[in-house]
């Protein structure tokens, strides 16, 4: 028996498109003479489509899409393809998560996604209604079972805490499945592919039958879908593997191993996350419509890393670098920045800012002349910058990409509409001591420093007065991204954080500044999700509450 | 039997501060002597609580106070409070929404919600685990039914399509239940009570129970409670209300119904909206911990009202509005707004901006120079003002209020870190042609014009041109809010609009505009919901996404 697995980069909503899609990766698989072709998760309407699966017009027209493929694949082998599939009756939520058996022209059969993930990023329960029963396709004389994506999530085995009461791989199992498929559209997070191989494997192991999954790639949004769809056997052995963030396609022979091709999966931390937010980038930048992206540079070495991806994802002749130096920014950051530029060999223009501030304090006068001096005059910094940025963006056509790392975010060290401007948060969710690992990473590549050293070495600071550090304000990095961690990630209380060992005051600081940012994260750019908490879509907090915590 | 029912508006996450008001409208209401005490749901934390039901802690403390609250109700009535219950299983979501039954200082019983809205502004199947059960609470020889919200919304004779499989008080009804109580947490939208009472009605002339009813009130974030708690007599007369957006407690005798109060409830659609937008302005300030707001005033009928609901909500002494007028500012646009300064006696400032255009051009001079003027010029008016604001922001530490109405926050009519920043789109819901409405019904209220008619009849327009008016850009806002409204309320596709009879270039080309504006919404400020489908919270669409219907 031999699959192939289309793990394609779809567009939300982009039906014609997607279509042509998966016609020509059918056609190019076929030549591998497959029993049997699967695409990822909703493959034909990208994921996440969102709300629009609201719009009844559009599911519509995604089943006539689907009948055009059928029909333009007449001669092929049976497909599967993620698909939403109405939900007939006059009760329960308007869709089913389906995969439709596609052959010989027409629509065979749909088979329903049972659990619905509803968590973090997750809203499937705004859409679905779970399929009460298994889902079994006959093919020949080989019983296989069907799941999506979250069926495969709920094994007794694996986690000590489950979220749903059914498991239909077990269900499917029951039913004599003697081999399990899984089409998924399942979201890169740091280190999620080995959770994922190693609770595969445990399932092919446990029901000793073959399995196969197969993931969506691509960015859509905030999240990043990695690949890698990969195969295991009986014993619950890897058999074929998918490359990782690229398009690809793969034909699995469940019983002559012989011409399989397992893709190399050797990230380090550092470079999974790099690569990830590269496919993120191009990806939104070009599905945006967009062809070129510009970027303030600090001199510091968020920007640096994020022009470094930029590079990498739009090819260095589309980036634009902006230096906006005030009477506070030192001669080394203009350096570093300069430096930078010529090491990535993309544009740069210098838009001194000291006239436009000078303006302002003139209108302002009056105003602020019974006050003394304090934040206002640097976030009007931070702002007036964004102004030039935007005024840039809009004038070149180029899409803005805002540079804070998840650690200043967290915290709201950061000015909302001043350095949060942007499309997107390229390393928003990336912890500043993970941007310098990232960074020294990157230096290390062969092709001499990118990012200048003196990046590297230097004091981190905000330079919106003489001598700031981001010291003054906030503790030492290593200490707030682990407070950070257990609070954001982990959902931590004061009490737990400080029982671990963390000093108090500090700890208490930290989350009433995480708190007080709120209001600030809520007009954020979206940000590329790479940790299991980002911010954004699966993060949900109030904003105008009060922290329980305090005595 | 006599039942108190106790609106209160809580503070998400003050779980001291809500017991005291918990605690302090108990002992207010014991005097009537009631049998039973009711809450809104969660009233213990606030609804809606989000992600900080996560927060494990949060709700073991929530626990703590609710016997701190039962200690000292030891001698009152029986009460149902509002409260999360841990799921103390390992199998499932981690809590239920539950109704806890507090008398002679204990917690006896906890009842749980059914039915977990999941669509528009709600998510509570991403936290709560379902009750299976009838929730019957035996109180002396009476049979009562406990419903929390949403349980009571899936009546097939009222609803055309359902959105659950089961009813939970038809369910309550079989189990014996001669008096069905329903505690909610219900936000506001236009003529909404009308939908409740009526629904409600029908509920218990259907099973011919009585029903109580108790909703919070109070605004958190984007949603507005309206409370008007009410019972209907098993006839489905109603018997008692309580009053629209205030706190309020009201005991309803059910027997003897002489002393019932019945809060009048006459309002129309624009005093309505007014009421719910005051109250949701007072709160999300109050609430944030502001006392003061500010708003630039342009002149134009958005930033008028928003000014005036502003008056009415913290006080026209915490109001501050400022004149920054260009020179493409006509001087009828100051002068109007110098007459609605004088009629609302709210304090102003006047902050020319031709001289930071000035800087802006001479700093921008070099880049711009080979590229004709465009759009970026007018944004960078809008962004000057911008900054200015947010400017005296911070130096006053007055919030500042957004004034974007619906129609423009639709089709992206506004500039992003330009109008759009502020704390709270206080109009982002109120289409154009309604905003024009609330403000002729404001006038007719007897004070004298307090929103000059000037600003009523002339054209609006944005003035970041010589001579521009909004309609050079945009179809009559009467022929807009309509499609808008079944391209945004009803989902409707191009097609079904068109085949209303709308214009079909118009059509193409509002839709065009809404979606290309999803990525501005995505940083606007959260809005108060006023309709049925508002952006924001209730409304998730993609951003780097494709025209599915374009051919």
């Amino acid at each position: 028996m031999k699959i192939s697995l289309l793990q394609l980069n779809p567009i939300v909503g982009d039906l014609e498109g997607n279509a042509k899609r998966i016609i020509a990766a059918v056609k190019e698989s076929e030549k591998q003479c497959p029993d049997l072709i699967v695409t990822s998760e909703l493959a034909l309407i990208g994921y996440p489509p969102r709300d629009l699966l609201l719009v009844k017009q559009f599911i519509t027209k995604s089943w006539e899409t689907l009948q055009t493929i059928a029909a333009e694949l007449n001669d092929s082998p049976p497909i599967i393809i993620g698909i939403a599939e109405p939900n007939a009756t006059n009760v329960g939520r308007p869709l089913y998560n389906g995969a439709a058996l596609v052959h010989t022209g027409k629509i065979h059969q749909c088979f329903r996604k049972t659990l619905l993930p509803t968590y973090d990023v997750f809203d499937e329960d705004r859409y679905f209604e779970p399929s009460p029963g298994p889902k079994i396709l006959h093919l020949r004389d080989n019983v296989i079972g069907i799941s999506l994506c979250e069926d495969i999530w709920n094994d007794r085995d694996f986690w000590n805490r489950r979220r749903y009461h059914v498991d239909p791989i077990e269900d499917l199992v029951k039913s004599g499945a003697e081999l399990i498929i899984n089409i998924s559209a399942s979201p890169f997070t740091m280190g999620k592919q080995q959770l994922r191989e190693k609770m595969l494997a445990g399932i092919a192991r446990k029901y000793r039958t073959s399995l196969v999954y197969v993931n969506q790639v691509g960015g859509n949004d905030d999240l990043i879908f990695d690949g890698r769809s990969c195969a295991f056997d009986s014993q619950g052995t890897m058999i074929a593997r998918a490359s990782a963030f690229n398009e690809d396609a793969i034909t699995v022979d469940l019983t002559d191993l012989s011409s399989n091709r397992i893709e190399k999966d050797d990230f380090t931390p550092e470079s999974e996350i790099w690569r990830a937010l590269v496919l993120g980038t191009r990806d939104y930048v070009h599905k945006s419509g967009f062809k070129a992206v510009l970027l303030g540079l600090s001199g510091g070495i968020d920007s640096a890393l994020v022009a470094a991806i930029a590079s990498e994802a739009v090819g260095r002749e589309n980036v634009s670098g902006v230096l906006m130096p005030s009477p506070y920014s030192s001669k080394g950051s203009v350096d570093d920045s300069l430096r930078l530029v010529e090491n990535l060999k993309i544009r740069s223009t210098t838009l001194p800012i000291s006239q436009i501030m000078d303006a302002y304090d003139m209108v302002l006068h009056q105003e602020f002349s019974r006050y003394p001096k304090d934040i206002t005059e640097e976030n009007l910094q931070a702002r007036i910058r964004a102004v030039l940025l935007m005024a840039m963006s809009n004038k070149s056509g180029s899409l803005l990409l805002t540079t804070g790392n998840k650690s200043e975010v967290s915290v709201g060290y950061c000015t909302l509409y001043g350095d949060m401007c942007g499309a997107i948060g390229v390393i928003s969710d990336v912890p500043k001591s993970m941007v310098y690992r990232i960074a020294r990473w990157l230096n290390s590549q062969g092709n001499g420093s990118i990012i200048p050293e003196s990046i590297l070495t230097k004091s981190p600071s905000a330079e919106l007065r003489p001598g700031q550090t981001d010291q003054d304000s906030l503790p030492p990095y290593d200490l707030l991204d682990q407070i950070l961690y257990h609070h954001i990630e982990l959902h931590e209380s004061p009490d737990e954080i400080i029982a671990r060992g963390f000093p108090a005051e500090t700890t208490y600081k930290t989350l009433h500044l995480v708190k007080n940012a709120e209001f600030k994260r809520k007009q954020a750019a979206p940000g590329f999700k790479v940790t299991d908490q980002a911010f954004g879509t699966g993060w949900r907090m109030p904003i105008a509450s009060k922290e329980w915590y305090l005595p």
